[in-house]
């Protein structure tokens, strides 16, 4: 074996592991002759006509997003991104995550209106087009569901796979206006100190954000991925709060009303204000913290024998860039620090590598990030020390309890199956 | 009127205007009241449900590509971005272009074999599971075909819209394996120089790509955004040669022959060979030089009205990144400086933004790029005097010319009327 720098317990090697070209002779592969060029069907008569609308192989059809409420029924709706199938650091439109509390309304653009009023100079109503002359910016952001990863709130480690656990967050690049261009535009009254954005769905979601955020980095945004917005992601046009709690993000914004107070609205004082073990209400948390998980391997997607695998995974911070990943494949007792993939950006999902040999024997492996303001996940004891585990929470709302950020753990067995455990 | 800083002649205003708020009281908005906010008929009621795979919004099924060969008669096929109405820097998968010279092959990914041979110590087979063990990258490029906008190459202006103009260029986020890892695997013989790397397309389309290029950021690509690829663009896996011609990013990748010379292949020697004023083949030209063009406003998307808007556009280089885009609204006596929306990342796309207050009068509006490497787009009549024009060249391989990177220009006329002008 060639120069193969192991950096932790477990197999774990140093992230130039490949780049140095240490691979060689490993045989992951089968030696192959020309022979082995047969001519497949596929290659042996014309293929299908090229679509106005590309649609997928037949082949991907699995690759869907996992439905709470798949018929509709008069609740709420989640719809889960499979990351364990994906790869990079964007998410395709069609598998974004979403939410819905009605349903998607199906809103014809030309009808539309934004309207700013309340506490401003001059109220305002815009159109698509008329927003479509303002001056645009685009970013990649993730959104996150406050709820996302709630199930790890359990007393018990629920065995289910990363899209079951972590599928309530995705990142795109949203292209639209900033806010506080149209903020500016409208003159806002010094004496305004939250805005109440609202949705043009039929249960009108509406939430209280401080003006502070509309003018830092806030957008009003009108494409996802480069083409307009899907419809269960605020067609034709979304609130975007780069970083903070996903139901903030209004869909389908047709209202800002600026005002002195937040508007204490059912979403915000009873759905989305969990009861702490401390008897207060965890109310206006706004920011989604560091985080991370691993995607690859993870539960579903079985070790093929010993050898050469590449652990990855998603890191993301509501307070800007990731600064280090660390990857352990033996629990926590020993650590190596992970290839980010460039470019690293602010709010954004950022692809974290690590080379690792497995040797047949049982595994457990953690992905802990850090942020650039200094924050890092905290492990699961001291996350639940401070927020409380299910059994212990009252369900006041309803809800499962929100903003888990703590170490997510796999663990591998000699059969190679993955599974969810504490650790 | 507020510290409008005009920067160049005919309106274009300093690329920070919209930031310094110097925007408010134009007006381009109406006023409003709160009885605006009348609930319109999607309010009214649950909307639809969430589907596993979103799709668009019905009010947006005008949002497609162009077919050359909608019914899939035995030819090529070419489906064209429609870059008016995106907006950001990326093409979403199912609007990428494509060009398929015998259709998309509907390829079973668990059948799909890549084989490396040739000059190399181990000949190697790769099934797409095998591939999935090794370590991945990710990177944004554009691909763009060497006869995107052939149709520039016409003596006259063809009056046409960006999409058919400009459409055979599409940018997206890549993830797979870099070439150079499996090469390294299979030991590359010193006297390779090339390798031909063939398509499991009933064409197989085979190009001859030199050693140098495959070692440093080639990749076979695995996912598009994310996602796998599209069956269009190469599903399960292609090449990707970042910033070279598009064709030899093969697709639907069977095979990689390492050899001492390149193979001469009918697309190589015929097709993606046209003749020079010179008299001289132009083969193996590979790069994809520095090019820029404005997509809002352009032809087909009528200005409605003096006022203000933002000029938009995209620009790329395959020899890195952008460095700097100037904007010229009187026809190129005047230029201002656009602003690149970051992150500018080499070889992928850069949307630039301007300011722009139309006084409703005649306007030629232009877009100019540089890139880190110190190239620049040519005037059209520096480019057509090394290259030539339709009429001067002899069809001699029947294809249109190939690589046309000069100044693009569109006219806007007192009505607000945009058409493509040679100026």
């Amino acid at each position: 074996m060639r120069n193969l720098k192991v950096v932790a317990g477990n197999g774990l090697l140093h992230r130039r592991t490949f780049l140095a070209g240490a691979l060689t002779g490993y045989a992951l592969v089968q030696s192959a002759s020309a022979q082995q060029l047969t001519d497949d069907p596929w290659s042996l008569a014309p293929g299908n006509t090229v679509p106005d609308y590309g649609t997928r192989s037949r082949f991907e059809r699995n690759v869907v997003r996992t439905l709470s409420n798949p018929n509709g029924e008069p609740r709420n709706q989640h719809a889960r991104t499979p990351h364990h199938l994906l790869n990079g650091t964007l998410t395709p439109n069609s598998l974004h995550f979403v939410i819905s509390h009605t349903g998607d309304p199906d809103i014809d653009p030309d009808g539309h209106r934004l309207v700013i009023h309340g506490l401003v100079k001059q109220p305002l109503s815009f159109t698509l087009d008329t927003l479509s002359r303002y001056p645009m910016a685009s970013r990649m952001s993730f959104i996150e569901c406050g709820g996302n990863s709630a199930p790890l709130f359990s007393k018990e480690p629920i065995q289910a796979n990363v899209q079951a656990l972590h599928g309530l967050v995705s990142c795109a690049e949203w292209t639209g206006v900033k806010l506080s261009t149209l903020l500016d535009e409208a003159g806002v009254d010094p004496k305004a100190k939250w805005l109440i954005a609202e949705g043009a769905d039929a249960s009108h979601l509406s939430r209280s954000v401080p003006v502070s955020k509309a003018l830092d980095d806030a957008m009003v945004a009108l494409y996802q991925n480069g083409e307009r917005l899907m419809p269960g992601n605020g067609y034709p046009m979304r609130l975007l709060l780069p970083g903070w709690e996903g139901n903030m993000n209004i869909k389908w914004l047709r209202r800002i009303q600026l005002a002195e107070l937040p508007n204490m609205s059912y979403y915000e004082s009873k759905i989305y204000a969990p009861i702490l073990p401390s008897g207060k209400a965890y109310q206006f948390y706004f920011l989604q913290e560091v985080k991370s998980f691993i995607t690859h391997p993870s539960p579903g997607l079985a070790m093929k024998g010993p050898g050469f695998y590449e652990i990855s995974g998603l890191a993301y911070s509501g307070n800007g860039r990731i600064s280090k990943v660390m990857v352990s494949a033996d629990g926590g007792r020993s650590w190596a620090q992970a290839a980010l993939q460039e470019p690293v950006l602010s709010k954004a999902f950022t692809r974290f590598r690590m080379p690792w040999r497995w040797d047949g024997g049982a595994a457990t492996l953690q992905s802990r990030a850090w942020d650039e303001a200094g924050y890092v996940q905290p492990t699961r004891a001291e996350f639940v020390a401070l927020r409380g585990e299910t059994k212990r929470v009252p369900p006041v709302t309803g809800f499962p309890n929100e903003h888990y950020n703590a170490i997510v753990s796999w663990s591998v067995d000699r059969s190679g199956e993955v599974k969810h455990v504490y650790a």
